[in-house]
């Protein structure tokens, strides 16, 4: 049984934000059904400015029933349609 | 069509790594079809044992036709069957 993206699973895709022109890579990742693992560059990037980074794709990651949360200071997990994170430790 | 885990995509698993005797639950969680992001406490953990659990986790990667990644210092991306990490930053 073929999946639609032809067999091939999600791929794990890893992106640096340090502005608001670095989101548009990350949506479309996950729009293809990819899982990013964000690291956000605090020196470069405001308090102000991740905030609205993790509304947008808080908004992307609702919109496909994926998942996001925040690792830390400084990384961020977006996942795609059916993948979620566990919010329990192993 | 319901796959064999009742539907539920992989999980992401987030774990910590401070030595041998974190790798079992990492092992079990990527046997089960989830995908592990593990950080490595370094302070705590000496690089030799560092090898050992790479070469651990590594080793059940290739048995299931995962992936395995080391981001940086201290984070391992491991991944289940069919998911890849891709090598190339978005």
């Amino acid at each position: 049984f073929e999946t639609a993206t032809g067999g091939a699973g999600p791929a794990v895709r890893i992106a640096e934000v340090a502005g608001r022109q670095d989101v548009i890579p990350i949506k479309d990742a996950v729009y293809d059904g990819d899982l990013v693992i964000a690291d956000i560059t605090r020196h470069s990037t405001k308090d102000r400015t991740v905030e609205q980074i993790i509304d947008e794709l808080r908004q992307v990651a609702e919109e496909v029933n994926g998942d996001i949360v925040q690792k830390g200071d400084d990384q961020l997990i977006i996942t795609p349609t059916g993948i979620k994170v566990s919010r329990e430790k192993l």
